[in-house]
This record gives C-alpha cells, sequence and structure tokens, in this order.
C-alpha cells in the first residue's frame, strides 16, 4: 500500500501555489502559477530518482527505470492545470497520486520490468485555451502543434507565447514517446461512488463531447432611446439558446447533459443592448449517435430561433471527441486490483473528458476514479477525503505493477 | 448663426482622442483619455477667453463674463465621456455646441447680460461606474459625494481614486454654483427626429429609468459530470429573466422599452455550470405610473422564475430617475428660436437620461434634439450631418441670447 499522509501532504503543499478565493485554487494553465508549480513537482521526481523530460507542448514526463532495457514505459499521470476557481484534487491527484506510487516502490525497493513515467499534461482544462486536453490531444495527433500554439485567451495571448513565457517549453517532439499502457488516477468529479458508497470506479467508457462556440449578432443601440420594434438585442438569442440547449439534454435523459458555461457580451454595458454575444454550449453523453442527434437538432433549431427576433446566429465546433471505450486488458488491472486490495468498487462512465481518453486511441489504457464529495467539481469546494485519495493511489499501484512486471 | 465648419473641426478633433475600433469612440470617464479630451476643451476655453473652474468631481465650468456683476450664469453643456464602444456625438455635442456659441459670440462681439458657462459633466455615461448621470446627480443633491467617490468599476477600482490619478479633481464644492437657466444640446438616439423629417426637437420632457442589478445564484459545477437534475445553472435564470424583461415591456406599449445590457457570469469558463450570474435590468417609460407598475410587475415575478429552478434571486437599484418635464419658460426659448431661425421641430420626449434632467430638479433647463441616423446611438457608427450639428447649435445660441439678455 502507498503512503496515504506522505500523499496528502503533497496534495496540500501543491495546493498552496496559485491559491483560489474560497479554498479551492487558481493555477490556471501557462500562468506563473502553473510555472511554480511544475518547479515543485519536477524537484519532487528528482528527489525520488526520476530523470525529467519536457516536449515542445510543456508535457513533463518524469521516468523511473525498469530494468529491461528493451521494455516501453507504463505511464501515468494527469494535469496539475486548474480552473479559474477549481478544486485541489482535479488533476492533481492523478499527477501525485504517480508520483506517490514511485515513493512507495522507492521505499519498499521495488523493480519492474518496465519503467514507469508520471506525466503532468499541459492545458487539461481548457478554460483559458480552448479546447480542453489539448497537449494530450496534439500527443495522440489529435491536432495540430502550431494549431495549439495558435490557440488565444480572452486577453488575445497565444498560447505558444505564453508557454515560452513561462518557460516550460521542451525539446522532445510532442508524441514521440510509445507507451506500454497508460493509467489515469482522477476524482470522479460526479455523484455516483458516493451515492452507491463504493471505494473505487472502474472507468469503462467515457462521454463523448461537443464544444459549440455560438455567436449571436444583433445590433447595439441605446437602451432608452431605441423603440422596441428597431431593437435588434443579441441578450435574447443568448436566452432563447440557453433553454433550447436544456430541453434537448432534458429529452434525451438519462445520461446526457447540456450547458452553456461562456458567455461574453459586448460591449456589456448596462445602456446599450447588446450588439452580440459569444458563448460556448457544451454538450455529452456516452452514446455516439445519441451525442450526433443532439448536435443535429441543436443546429437545426438555434439559427431559426435566433432568426425569428432578428439576430443572426452562427457557431464552430472548438472542443469534440468521441466517447471512449477504454481497453479490456487495462480495465481488469485495474479492477483486479481494486478485488486483490479488498475496496468496493464498481464499473462507471466517466461524467468528463480526461488525458486518458485521447491517449486510450493510441495505447491500451484505462482510468480509476474515486469519489468526491456531494459529486461537486470545478468549484473551490471540491473535497476528498484522505482515505478516498489513499485507496485510489493503491489501485494505481496495483494495476501499474501487474502490468509493469515485477 | 454660428460656424458649422468650425464646430465641425473641432468635433473630429476631439474625436481624435480615444479613437473606437470601428469608427467611433472609447473615451470611458476618468481614464488616460477622458483627461486628454479635457485638457483639449480647457485648451479652446481659455483661448476664447474663458475662465475655467473645476469641482470636487470633476465636472468643468468655463465662464464667459456677462455685463452685469449681479447676474447668475446661462449654463449650457453635456458629456465628454463617451461608451466603450461609444459614437463620436452623444454628450460631445452639447460641449462643443455650446464652445461654439461662446466663439461667435465673440467672433460677432455680442455681450451679454448674464454671464454663460460651458460645462462638462463627469461620467454622464455610467457605464464604467454605475449610476449614469453621476456627477449632475451629485451636484443636483441626488448622491451624496463621497458615495459618488466609492462608487467601483468592474475591475474594483474607486471614481474617487480614478478622479484623482487623472488630475482633474477640482477645489471648489459640488454644487455652489447658483444657475440662471441650463440649456442641454444633445443628439436624439432615437429613430423619430429623422423619421419626420424635422431639424430640431424641443424637448418637453424625459423618460423615467430604473436600474435593476439583479443577482442570480446556483451552485457552478462540471458541465460534464454533474447530472442534470443536480444542477443549479444560474445561466438559466438569466435567460428565463432576460424574457420576462422583454414581455414586460412589450406588453406596456407604447413608449416602454426594457433590456439587459451588461451580464457578468462566474465563473465564466466552458466546462463549468454558471454558479452566479449578475446583470442590470434597464427599464423606462416617461408615465411614472406605468413605470412603477413595471418594476412592480418584474420584482413580483423575478424570483419566482429563478427559484422555480433552484435559484437564488437578489435585486438593487442601481439607478433611477423619475420622467421629468422640463421647465416651461426654457422651452418656449427653445422653440422661438426654432421657429426664429426657419428650421423645422417638433416636440419630443428624451429617450435616454441626461444631465439636463437632474439640472431642471434645480434651475429652469430645457433640451434641443438633433437627429442622428437611424437613430443609433451607443454605437461607433452613430453618426450626424454638419448641418444638423449646426441648426442645433443655433437653435441653442438664441435660446441663450434670449434667456441671457444681450
Ligand atoms: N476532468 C475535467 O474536468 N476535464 C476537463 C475537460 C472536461 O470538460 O471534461
Ligand atoms: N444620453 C445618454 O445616453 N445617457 C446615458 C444615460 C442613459 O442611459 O440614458
Amino acid at each position: 500500500k502507498i503512503n496515504g499522509a506522505r500523499l496528502w501532504d503533497s496534495l496540500m503543499e501543491m495546493a498552496k501555489i496559485g491559491p483560489g478565493v474560497a479554498g479551492g485554487n487558481n493555477r490556471q494553465t501557462l500562468t506563473d502559477e502553473d510555472s511554480e508549480g511544475r518547479h515543485l513537482f519536477q524537484k519532487w521526481c528528482e528527489a525520488a530518482g526520476c530523470t525529467m523530460g519536457v516536449d515542445e507542448i510543456g508535457n513533463m514526463f518524469a521516468r523511473r527505470e525498469g530494468t529491461d532495457p528493451d521494455a516501453l514505459p507504463v505511464y501515468v499521470g494527469s494535469h496539475l492545470d486548474t480552473q479559474p476557481t477549481g478544486g485541489k484534487y482535479d488533476g492533481v491527484l492523478g499527477v501525485l497520486g504517480g508520483l506517490e506510487i514511485i515513493r512507495t516502490m522507492n521505499d519498499l525497493d521495488i523493480k519492474t520490468k518496465h519503467p514507469i513515467v508520471v506525466t503532468n499534461w499541459t492545458n487539461e482544462e481548457g478554460t483559458r485555451f480552448a479546447p480542453a486536453m489539448l497537449a494530450s490531444g496534439v500527443f495522440a495527433g489529435k491536432h495540430e502543434l502550431q494549431w495549439a500554439y495558435d490557440r488565444e485567451d480572452a486577453k488575445g495571448k497565444k498560447f505558444g507565447d505564453e508557454l515560452e513565457r513561462i518557460g516550460w517549453k521542451g525539446d522532445e517532439k510532442v508524441g514521440d514517446r510509445k507507451m506500454h499502457a497508460f493509467f489515469e488516477l482522477h476524482i470522479e468529479q460526479g455523484p455516483i461512488l458516493e451515492a452507491e458508497d463504493k471505494d473505487i470506479g472502474v472507468v469503462t467508457h467515457g462521454q463523448g463531447l461537443r464544444w459549440i462556440e455560438c455567436t449571436v449578432t444583433g445590433k447595439e443601440s441605446h437602451t432608452g432611446s431605441t423603440p422596441m420594434h428597431m431593437r435588434k438585442n443579441a441578450g435574447r438569442g443568448l436566452a432563447r439558446v440557453t433553454e433550447l440547449v436544456h430541453e434537448i439534454a432534458m429529452k434525451n435523459q438519462p445520461n446526457a447533459v447540456g450547458a452553456i458555461g461562456h458567455i461574453d457580451v459586448y460591449p456589456n454595458s448596462r445602456n446599450v443592448i447588446p450588439g452580440k454575444v459569444v458563448f460556448t454550449v457544451d454538450m455529452r453523453t456516452h452514446l455516439l449517435d445519441k451525442l450526433n442527434a443532439m448536435v443535429e437538432e441543436f443546429n437545426a433549431r438555434a439559427p431559426g430561433l435566433c432568426e425569428e427576433i432578428g439576430l443572426e446566429f452562427s457557431s464552430e465546433i472548438v472542443g469534440q471527441f468521441d466517447p471512449p471505450a477504454f481497453d479490456e486488458g487495462c480495465v481488469r488491472a485495474v479492477r483486479n486490483a481494486a478485488e486483490r486490495l479488498g475496496y468496493s468498487h464498481m464499473d462507471i462512465v466517466s461524467g468528463a473528458g480526461h488525458d486518458a481518453c485521447w491517449i486510450n486511441d493510441l495505447y491500451p489504457t484505462a482510468m480509476i476514479m474515486c469519489p468526491c464529495v456531494d459529486g461537486l467539481s470545478h468549484h473551490e469546494a471540491e473535497e476528498i477525503s484522505q482515505e478516498w485519495a489513499a485507496a485510489g493511489a493503491d489501485v494505481l499501484l496495483h494495476a501499474v505493477l501487474e502490468t509493469a512486471e515485477i
């Protein structure tokens, strides 16, 4: 078993970097805080005897050697970046849980045939630069590196420039590494494991996702002196589309979700009728046909709802992945580990997207989930217990040991 | 008659300060650009032989002496601040039109019994710091000076600190001046004069206004892993209230308006369900009873629309004025001037709020309006013709001369 107290201490130590305003974290990707978190992780990895590699998109790879020089490494890891008002565990548990299994192997002097590599993937959250899972997506060949570099944040800063600015652009070509397998430990971010009173979620599938960035254009004009019949209020387009997204998700129950999280209003002045609203629709379900049908209905109805009231509507997909099915062998290794350790467990579908979803397209992959209080995530009050974290890392350790061969 | 070409040149010269992105202006109150515009205005006033006074809230008063040392001055003026994506004429025409009548009186060596004072009121627009017409409101005793100093912009900067920073906090006590009368020339910002093909609007009344800042609180959580039935999506509250405001305005036709211009979503991340949305409702009509009934209906229905879907609703009035009726004598002076000069004219109600609405509570006041293309204002494409501007300033000159006594 891993050292639960040490894992917890490391989680708390990392959480001191980029503190939020309400007990959580704001350590968004490619900020100074992100850089500081990376330095701390590197220091810890080197102290644990690992060598650090960094690729051209800032992905970090801390390697513990194996006994067979020809064996491909078993990879573990997740991400250290957070939401603007994020929690202390989303992503971080998977990275520091990976470090903890290496520390434990060192303590117990365990040698594996395959090397073990702990990864910190850049920009998993996708808040500052869409889409989410950007750097694992480039690694998996889903996006071009230059396209990623050109992504802009809300202030117009480019991903590539910010990566260089914080000093974490490495030399290694992105995607050059080959993997024997990949395991990602993550908090559930949903309410199921806690409700079912299970220690461990064995993740068999994930939801597919579509992010549709919409622009509704009306005409900005004076709120006081523009008669009602002459208005083109883009805010009303937002209102109608907000309810449409909700309706489509509700129609596709169970197991479908939809919402608008990001909204920018122009010019955003109390006495100016909004001339333009830009917002991103997030729709998900684990069934590809259903997901496509939801998007189809959205595309069929949203433009009309806006045009009816004199507004123009346009949209663009800014993030997407299809529902992944994880590797049977890796999933079995996770289930076996939970079984062997005596942890209660159940198979579940991941509600969120994860770096593991992209890596799964290339190499045998699986995920381990632990519960989180009230299913709350992407919120500063995100909480887990030390025991939940330790159980997850224990299962990670055993699944990895089975796969990396002692 | 005034010199229309000179007035136009001054308008174009001022528009070079704080240019917008699409041909208009971004010279928001208490920015560096605002300060630069004030310096240019001061330079022009001094060149025209005026002396400049500045009060503790930054209102500027350029005085041309009269022949009777005991006579109270006739005030004219408006504001030099603009919307973030504003036009070149909203406010500016009234200030530079005031300067132009002084230049014309100098040219023609006209002396008046009453002094003439051209005013630039601070923060008329209310975009950066709510409410609108803030400094004329303090002048008229509607707000406390300290309350105004404590107003914060979206970045948390205080009005008082920004006023000091740009160097325009004067020594004069706010509201110490007495007026014989006040005249404000302004573009209509609505479509009526152009549609009716009139040169001049004789403003008899204004609309009353209520700005209701609303906060809808839900719970931020993950857009992917939070099941639909566990969501508290504050964005849906915004959607429902947006449509409510529209419905109430439509129900009160003719002559009522309502919209939401300003919306802030928290945390505004693509994969976080909005936990909080703050927005400002703007409702207006020129009938006080109707205005109060609209607000009453809003207050009765908005909370329920949010509570029905698990959201909390709270609201606060952040701006308000009752429908003003301008002074009969001053209105007559405007109508007489238009008549005498042979300009086509009609009586109208101002759709927007103006500094004149506050001053009207203290001293005899009236407004002169000129048409603007397509009724468009609070938009960078706001446009007027040189002839419209000149006609407005001509009427201002004659109304002032009648009132200030030659
Ligand atoms: N795990 C997680 O929150 N990832 C971000 C991508 C998503 O929105 O699912
Ligand atoms: N004239 C003008 O746009 N004033 C700003 C206050 C208002 O919104 O009416």
